[in-house]
């Protein structure tokens, strides 16, 4: 099956232009002046297909580093499946999702990846990869950690937060950042000092102020700016790469910036929902509403300007990437839970679907430029975690992961049309100038002409290297 | 005339692999995957000519954005003509060189400029751009300012050193940014208060210190940063985006960095001097040797770390590219003027043709990953001062300006073997773990083999865009 | 003639306790413990008058070091003389000014200060001394500042604003900071960029935006801010003290603080009036009104939160004192030279009286503790321009200016009542939580129940030692 | 009993001045004009006894705020006792010392505080308060807490080292900050990573690295500025004022100084062996020598330049005060159980008779001015926490702790002649340009002539008032 791309503007993390792609198989064989015509051959004839981007944008598929899907949390699981998860990925086009395998304190690092190989392995639209949650740092987990670049995990994440969970205290992070120094790990941290948010959690709770919005109000950014400092100056003792997830307050961002300006390998994502949704607007709506937005980090004040802060530290590289940290959970039979006490609503924002479009807003009111969108979606997130060269570039040799963008549509998300499994949108109402036209994963087109071709299985569990991105 | 380069690895700014590249006249029509064989069409046989770049790295050519060839300074000029030092350019793989034309004081912009395209029209090896020096901001100058994007100038430079020939005082300054900001084009300054090292400079000769030496006591470094300081507060006033041009204190560094972090459009260069010599070592060398190293800003302290710290700011993109400021002189009747008074040395270093190999030094010696390399010599320059798409790229569409670069191979640098117009070398005996194989400009070798196979007026005049880099 | 003042609360700069205060003549002979009964010798009964501080605060008279009586400026001339200027601070429990002779580019040095003693001598209700401003620095005036000392005047100003009136470029700077650096001089800087002020004033001007308003957009926190950071990096290449006289923007005092926890002496003055009034509110004020409160550096937005800062600077020592730099003009016949174009409106705010009460009302509302009061008005500006031990504390042997000042009085600033020559007030109905109850000028009792005992010529000039103040 | 001190010269935080000083009975009774003939009437007549203190300045008595006499700790205890501490304190011109009362995990707050009572009372020879350890943060001690005010302390000590002896999560700090804000308590910190410590010692004493410099290296800077940023932000979550112990790395300064220039009350201290000792002369000495000065946190690097730092921070006031955390082990019997294992080492270093000579030592080099001696020695101790007023002045009202100190004497400080419990000498051969004349505590000559004159039982327990420091 041998495919053309032609008439579109190749955008790429540096620059745009006119560009024709030739797609042969599952790979990109050729990156072609327009018109398609080489040394005489006229290659349009000679394809199978040829699509037409004129007047649209061709990209990279987009990879989303930080998905749960069908993750136990809170007495309950993420709604989407890998199935379900990876084909609303698909249907906004991000093409590779990396998720997280979990092991629990007391449980084998082995047993937990071989659980999520399970819950993935023949169901997803799109290509997959792992990161691995160590949450129980001990002598069997670090000797565990070992093998992990052999299965094609060059990353693991810590959790400063929810004690008796996920938590590693200082002593087991120091453990862990030195073992993954040595191996070439990239530690990524939940960053936020969940010891001391349990704390004001249960004097909230304790004084009556049960609604969601003092899920946010409890995870002051204090305790994510102290935790973020912690975890750099952790990762500066054991000379460990840092990346910290889900960076949500402005001044994590400057901590942040402040360790790389000192030349530190510290690196950060946000996710959309910092950079549109606030505590004020959102986590306080009337009611039980709230809880459609609870999600650790917690939407920040508008207010205090974390969101524009956000924005603008895409631009300047004060944060590197986007991810979605997409853990959906249903309004009826799993948000509610936590109706009397907002401790109990299980965290999480379901995104995955969205964040290509949500980004590309971010182009069309000027906070950032199209190639950044491209860097910040794509290239980075592969760059990051060792997938650079298959996927987050349109260049010959690559996985022929691409999307057609049409700057000229116009997106309405709605939980009424979205492909995620949940019965509400946190972007209900939400309008984007732009539109995803096509997707293809490797060499296939899944979503066309708003219709979805893919298939479960289709997707392939990818080996990461090591990360390309540290400095 | 049609070109395949096979068999190398296609090195961008964010990644490198595997791959082809085939030229067809001037510009790169396709890039493909190894084994150049497309849709059953075998391209090598269909070529003017196969060029095996196997075990090489294939990268664009270099973009050298700040030189001044045949500058007038000091009552004598820059050694190197546009013939001489575009030559040199192309041996060293830069096939772009961005120069100054000069307005002074009562002289007319558009005279200035035709001056400098009467220079090199006709004389390049390689292709060639303007900035312009506004050396006289009054109401005719910044009404001429007007046209330069025009005339494809997008950039212009002013200094805040040397009173009485280019210097801006604060006033002229803010005018200008003002008109700057308007027309969207990029400010270029050179930072250093120049009235303060006046007053430092006729203290020491009065003292009787006149070596070379004292030329960068003089220059101290307090009033680098205090310019750069200075600038980026006017430029914030006035929005104006800013480019520091040859930045060589760490101090004047966190300035930068820090507007950046504030979301400012504030950007650096340095240049391989800061990145390898010191005002101990060259500067302070017996005698007039140190004559050869008198630039401006002047070579910094070891003891004190900048020249680490450049090379730190340079990964953590505090500083975003590396330009030569190549102004050579020789020492017998130029920089020997200075012999007993130190402000009399011609100001100026030679290095165009070594600006690559120097850099990829830094590759080898683990300082900056080879994509890096690419993007501080070559990308940036061109999505800064609008060129990319042209040059900074190797994609279809692309000027064919394409280095092909010999990791095995093994420069030494010397007076002796070098082809810039220079009776010594600031660079003496460095030796290079890596060598210059092969560079193409648009399309034709012009070194190859340790020969030079280009001509004079093979280089054009580039008229270029607005910055590509703005964020 | 010996006076005992016995009941009160004593407060210095570092705590408060209650005691007696014994002055002989014009000094203080001792501080009692309550009861004043010494060795068994009843003091009460021996004294010439006994003082009843009971309820009230004993503090050392008010220090106010930035004044400017009778000063020509912008074709007319302060409305407050020597004499009626010093009376007015004695009604305000200021007990000491320190003003400014004035040496403007072609003159001699000795020629305006002796312009000055005139000027003053004779006429004075209180102690005074004086800074010299040195509006031109070139070889006699930089050779004049070596008597200075001897004339008992240890600091010296110098202007980065008012081009062609005041200001030093960086060039003179750096000459007499080099100067003053040698002789133990303190160098106060007006930190304004005034080459760049003035393109922005003309370019308002030019545009019909002659309001007093605009003379505060004019003077853009950014020009203040730079010329701060200027004045810095200059004093560190030259190791002079430096001294930031009427410091308005947070900005400044940010840079201020940088270079103190780098361990610089560098220290900073605010003013009444950045403590308590806004751009938006006065200078923004109907019509022409706003001409009450152009002053250099101007009132700052509240919006911005300056004046939030400015407070808190007072509290962390970020700034050290607040003196008020009176430079009062009436309404009529002065400030109206500026309708139609403020930049011809005279600059200044006179506020000599109230300085004291002003900072008392901060301590009221909780900014600053009652030691911090006296502290900011007194002991510091005392030790900080070499009048300590004389001034700025109430020790044995230290000059008898003392205050009692009533915390159950209530002070109501208006020009109907007020005694400064001025025909309106720039804090007209201010009401403050607190009064001067008695001022004692070196032994003699100038205010006292509402009425004014002082006279013209009873104060003399101090001939102040070097800084007491410098870490 | 009334005492008059006369000829000498008054030091104050402030400044300093020719005053004699008249004693009546345990408190000052007043401050006087050289010659003390007060109204006629000649004072040295009638008192019981004159001191001449001529050519010698006449300071309040130290305050050394932060000594372990008797503490138990790694299975011994601290070698000084109440009685013998004390006496070495008054040796050395220091007359209160505030010692630490202990709770541990599981005991009454009471009870340790009881405990420590009963080894003071009756024993001391100088005045002495408590501050309260709470080593175990539960319901109970939180409760006890609020006795702490009516007792007489006003500031209680956390440890964020020691796990499983002093150590408090962060959840504990939480909510202890949270009630010390309600209660006006001072929050005093160890701030030091001890989980994370213990990690890397275990794995030095591992890894064979056994010797006492190991414990500096254990004890990274990273993890003394991590502490301290910590308690920084739990502090401004909670609005509760923090004083940080032992401040020893320019790191952990760094984070105390952006604290305080955002306006937070954050304070403070450091001890001598911090400005004058450091890791790899003292703590590397051959053998187990380095035991001797073994203490927590550590002593740094003077390559990194960290005494230097204290110097300044004293300088520019991001550090407050200097107490001694005097804590003496002998080598023979107690450092020597750790031998062959640093962690068992007692963490301590004896120098509370030395401090007031140390200091002063920083007066001659020029570090600090007389004036900021008695500031960083006496006054804002006693300020800090409670005591001003009674201690860290010479005022009426005052007790009369005052020190005569001879400018002209000369300390040599050695083990032969120290008066502290201890076998060897942390400071053994230290030399000072100055010494103690003469004692007073209380009004009561302890120490003059080189002769001990005061008694066990002479110093008294004070209960503290709240701070009088805080901005």
């Amino acid at each position: 099956m041998t495919t053309l791309i032609t008439g579109g503007t190749l955008v790429s993390a540096t620059g745009r232009g006119a560009a024709d792609v030739l797609v042969d198989g599952e790979r990109v064989a050729a990156v072609l002046a327009p018109g398609s015509t080489v040394l005489g051959v006229d290659l349009p004839a000679r394809v199978d297909r040829v699509i037409d981007a004129t007047g649209k944008y061709v990209i990279p598929g987009g990879v989303d580093a930080h998905t749960h899907m069908e993750l136990p949390f809170g007495g309950t699981a993420a709604s989407d499946t890998f199935e379900t998860g990876t084909r609303a990925a698909a249907w906004g086009g991000t093409t590779t999702i990396i998720d997280f395998a979990v092991q629990r304190a007391g449980e084998r690092v082995q047993d937990g990846l071989a659980a999520w190989h399970a819950k993935a392995a023949g169901n997803c639209a799109i290509d997959y990869a792992f990161h691995q949650i160590i949450g129980g740092v001990d002598d069997d987990s670090l000797k565990a950690m070992e093998g992990l670049v052999d299965e094609g995990i060059t990353s693991y994440k810590l959790f400063m937060a929810y004690p008796g969970v996920f938590y590693s205290d200082d002593a087991q992070i120091v453990r862990a950042m030195q073992k993954a120094a040595d191996l070439g790990l990239l530690t990524m941290m939940h960053a936020e000092n969940g010891p001391a948010i349990d704390v004001l959690a249960a004097q909230l709770v304790e004084a009556g102020k049960t609604a969601p919005y003092y899920h946010g109000v409890a995870r002051a950014w204090q305790l994510e700016e102290e935790a973020t400092h912690r975890a750099i100056m952790l990762a500066d003792l054991t000379r460990a790469p840092l990346y910290v997830v889900h960076v949500s307050a402005k001044q994590a961002v400057a901590q942040l910036a402040a360790a790389r300006d000192a030349g530190q390998n510290v690196f950060g994502e946000t996710c959309p929902q910092y950079l549109y949704l606030s505590l004020e607007e959102q986590l306080g709506a009337p009611g039980f509403e709230g809880a459609k937005w609870v999600c650790s980090t917690p939407l920040r004040s508008r207010a205090e300007g974390h969101q524009d802060h956000m924005w603008r530290a895409l631009r300047t590289n004060d944060l590197q990437m986007v991810s979605t940290d997409h853990c959906p959970f249903c309004m009826t039979g799993q948000k509610d839970l936590g109706l009397g006490d907002f401790r109990a609503i299980p965290n999480g924002i379901g995104s995955v679907e969205h964040r290509m479009d949500l980004l590309y807003q971010g182009v069309v009111t000027g906070q950032i430029t199209l190639e950044r969108w491209v860097e910040l979606t794509s290239t980075t997130p592969a760059r990051m975690f060792g997938l650079y060269g298959a996927k987050g570039v349109i260049a010959p040799g690559a996985d022929a992961d691409i999307v057609v963008y049409d700057p000229a549509g116009r997106t309405t998300i709605s939980a009424a049309t979205h492909h995620m499994s949940m019965d509400h949108s946190a972007w209900e109402g939400f309008e984007v100038d732009g539109a995803i036209d096509l997707v293809m994963s490797r060499g296939r087109v899944v979503v066309e002409g708003g219709a979805y071709h893919g298939r479960p299985g289709h997707g392939r569990y990818l080996k990461r290297g090591l990360s390309q991105y540290l400095v």
